[in-house]
């Protein structure tokens, strides 16, 4: 291994340059994984923008997969080569919410890509409590398993019964995964409404059962397939006027899961009497709760298929550049940064 | 049995009258009931008001016990003197919602004393669905099996985990079950807000482990007592600015009960990224879910007392009066209209 | 309609005739449902064994779905010519247990087909509450939606989380329905084992990951698949020596559903050490509690394939051989009695 | 501190000194604990016998509270002089089970006084997760927080509904604290069962409904009092033939806990058909999973009276004769270890 390495450093918000760093020198329980396929996620373009947690300079990127090239003392039951996913979360395992199993809101919290060096460079330093092996998962699929455990634990929290039905609103690489994992979570049929009509014939493709363009006719239509309402409505927009007029197709005692990231300042208008009346359930999904082992068990079964969501493949160096598109807007399905070395 | 009985009859929103009017007569799958004792709830108020779903004239009340005086020739299993308390809801068991056990959302939903005539009377016609033997029970305690189904169907939706900390905004009839019945479901400590001391006083001497004036300094104390805020909190008062702050009180990954009937026309702001970002549940609870045996058991096994909560015991004649001083929410903790011949 | 129909009639237990009967007469809740599919279960065999709670004679099948014929006057929302699956229990709705929600343990539960006539015959009389409305299904896929129901409510008590693993002991109709369902209620991977290769082959199709004979060499098998076992087994033979040899597949802190149904007068060893150890569960399911619709809902959407599960197609005069064939143990996968007329 | 301290050492199995050994050094993230009340526990009597996963030489002891007197470098937000409870196990939070949350199957478990030094000594080396500050506790109440976690574990996992009736098994230490905690985890009414009637006194005071001796005529009384059964069956005895014969009186639906510990080679009969026609659950429990802050919060609030379940006071000295009389069966209540100087 060399002592240097290419990586993407956002040295300050808005400024972002790709340079040679030193490699990652490694604690006595960390690896060193060479990154093989890395996805840039709407966090990353936050870290990017300055309006994330994340401390300066800050080489980002979360979602990742590679191969172990080192080892420290300490790693055991890993071998140089091994092909990795890793979790960029590290809970502290002693504070008041991880020892509730509340990792996700850890107090000592620290990420990979977020408060620690990422993934947008070739190597990474990664804890053992990160690393899990991958068998059949191409590196590229492997970088999907860090969201998909994220629609994990929104599903596990907004738990259905087998047979419900479901609406989705965004069919982005998020709102896919959960309309892939949702069917395979006991959904009997499930609606997914867009902007976009591509990415509504890629729901279909993927088993929606309908794909409804979001035109201004989509509220008659969703009344017509679903009189009662949908059990579970699902936002992966994080759109704050989408959440607010998402409450109204949330059947009786069914739960609307708030999946997307709103802007933080934004708020919506909610009725308390109608919540009481019907019995609903507003439920908020943050990250990752120890279900990145689920996610990669789903993942090497093939229950959930993540090529199709795959928008772009880029270099290192052309991440600048799509971190900009994706600030606009712009951008296509899921980026994603391979090591085609 | 006489022909005809004393009832409070709502002849349309806002005229009440008591007067003679003919006794029930039974279907064959009916009990009629001599009420013994009959509580008069807010629903009442509003019953009366207009601002309920009621069919009028009706006789209201519903929350009530008494003795079975006669029996229709389909229900077995009871007997002429029987003590009961009764179920008001009448679901059918055979629409949407009932087939999912969701009765409390019953599409061919009738009720005792909101759309059948009720317990403002001498005798009711009961259900044989309705009918729950009581045996150690007095019949003011009886009347209480009904709110506080209630209260145990939004604590199951709530349900926590043994050890929690709660906070209940409001310690009214309502507020003060779900204190008691909280530290039965597993609760650790217990904190009850509420802006008058002399119910506060109550809730001390039932159990509560903090009871907080409503004053302006209650968000310091709830933040001394609770940093990291509380794992549940509790809604009981109805009032749509305190279910907005409440949120604030809510621990990362905790739930808030929408227990409290806000009137429906308005509505509350909340921040989609705060549920997300703190994995917030908001939780909503209408009536009775079949829990009105658990209620019973409760009850007869003395886990909660509800004879402080009452307030006032007056006769049927004394009624009106006693609508008219809750409109104007004057009235004292629960009153109960008891039979004294 | 005629007066007259023919049936299928266990007059005591090994005694079947077909012959004619008087056409039921319909109470004022019921539909007249002439039967279309009808399929033909083990209770059914243990009915004309005489080994079941039946009264006899009885007119059995449980299993069935038909067209209304003809109306009582109570019941609303359903039309002459409406295509049904019938759920075969009538449960009180006011027992203890109804109470609660346990229909299954209805004190004064009733069935089409074990207490009262049911649908081996060309009409049977069904209460309203019992009708579902079917759509896209053929009546042949209609007739599945009681086992499947059964199903349901067994892989509801053993909820699984999103990527466990499982292990189905038995590939016959019930086996492979589980089997189905299981990859749809958050399974990531699936073996089944059974004896008969060809039943193998049909679960491989249906999605199963492992597809294991029983000969002996299933033990190395699993464990190399799963070192540590699964976080599922479901018991779908009813053999009581499976159900003994499955605890050891059962990972630490997993379940084992005891689906099949053993012989009532066997019993089984089993380690209370190992159960505390290992934090074992051993969950047993009874039939259906209110997942009839849910059945419904995965059949309209295509959720599991029923067609491939159907042995034989036969008429209501050759019920009696199926029967005997049955009982020798010598039918294949499910029997179905079709209406050819 | 010292350089050495006194403690019972086990060298091998049955033998057992009590001596100067060398106070133990602390890792980075370690505190060291003046143990000031230790219970003994049956586990400690297996490690005294040989039968349990303990490496010799050991100083057992695992349930223990005690003052900090020295803290490594890495331990932040502890004081020299902070009161603790301190919880016996160590898990690695990166193996298979612990990445799933399922801590007590960890495939790299430690624990102090089984694995590792423990209390039954002057000092304990005590990692930073196993340390648990206590406020208005005493030592002596503070030593029951361990066996209090097994039971709140227990108790998660046989989740009742609120209002259920509940009968134990065993009115020992372990038998009072579920009796104690059943009652505030939603249970309406609670029979226990023993053969000493001190025992039973003591549960009766502790709020038992009904106390009864087990002298063979416990099986009609329990008939009388709950001819359904129970919903929740816990065995507190480790008996085998109690457990086998506990099955008897769970209702249909209910759960049989397995608490208690049995000997590893003994067996039991249970009917596989009537776990399935009477939808039973049997569910084990193993230690502690994560529960350890709920039996703190339990215990600080006053949830569990636990001064009365100490049957004896002891010094380190005196330990060998307790345990001897532990395994003759002749021991009071918990015996507990205290510090008197």
């Amino acid at each position: 291994v060399a002592k240097s390495m290419l990586a993407a450093v956002i040295d300050r918000p808005h400024q972002i340059a790709v340079r040679e760093v030193p490699i990652p020198e490694l604690q006595p329980d960390e690896a060193l994984v060479r990154v093989e396929a890395a996805g840039v996620c709407g966090t990353d373009v936050h870290i990017f923008d300055g309006g994330f947690l994340a401390s300066y300079p800050i080489i980002a990127g979360h979602e990742f997969a590679g191969t172990i090239v080192a080892l420290g003392p300490e790693v055991t039951g890993y071998q140089v080569g091994d092909r990795v996913a890793c979790e960029p979360s590290i809970s502290c395992d002693h504070c008041y919410f991880c020892r509730r199993n509340l990792h996700n809101h850890c107090e000592n919290w620290q990420s990979l890509g977020v408060t620690r060096p990422g993934a947008f460079a070739e190597y990474v330093a990664v804890p053992r409590q990160c690393l899990y092996r991958i068998e059949r998962l191409s590196f590229a699929e492997a970088a999907f398993v860090e969201p998909l455990a994220c629609v994990v634990f929104g599903q596990e929290r907004a738990r259905l019964q087998l047979g419900d039905n479901v609406l989705i609103f965004g069919a982005g690489a998020i709102g896919l995964q959960h309309l892939q994992l949702i069917r395979r979570a006991g959904a009997a049929q499930v609606a997914v409404v867009d902007k976009r009509s591509d990415r509504l014939e890629l729901a279909s493709t993927l088993g929606a059962d309908w794909a409804i363009v979001a035109d201004g006719t989509e509220s008659q239509k969703l009344r017509d397939i679903a009189p009662r309402g949908f059990k579970l409505v699902i936002d992966a927009t994080g759109v704050s006027a989408v959440v607010e007029q998402a409450v109204q197709y949330v059947m009786n005692s069914g739960k609307l899961l708030v999946f997307g990231v709103c802007p933080q300042a934004e708020r919506i208008s909610v009725s308390p009497f109608e919540i009481y009346r019907r019995d609903l359930q507003i439920v908020g999904s943050f990250a990752i709760r120890r279900t990145f082992s689920q996610a990669v068990s789903l993942l090497e079964a093939g229950a959930i298929e993540v090529k199709p969501l795959i928008g772009q493949t880029i270099t290192l160096s052309e991440l600048p550049e799509a971190l900009a598109l994706m600030a606009r807007g712009q951008a296509p399905m899921k980026i994603q940064v391979c090591n085609q070395g």
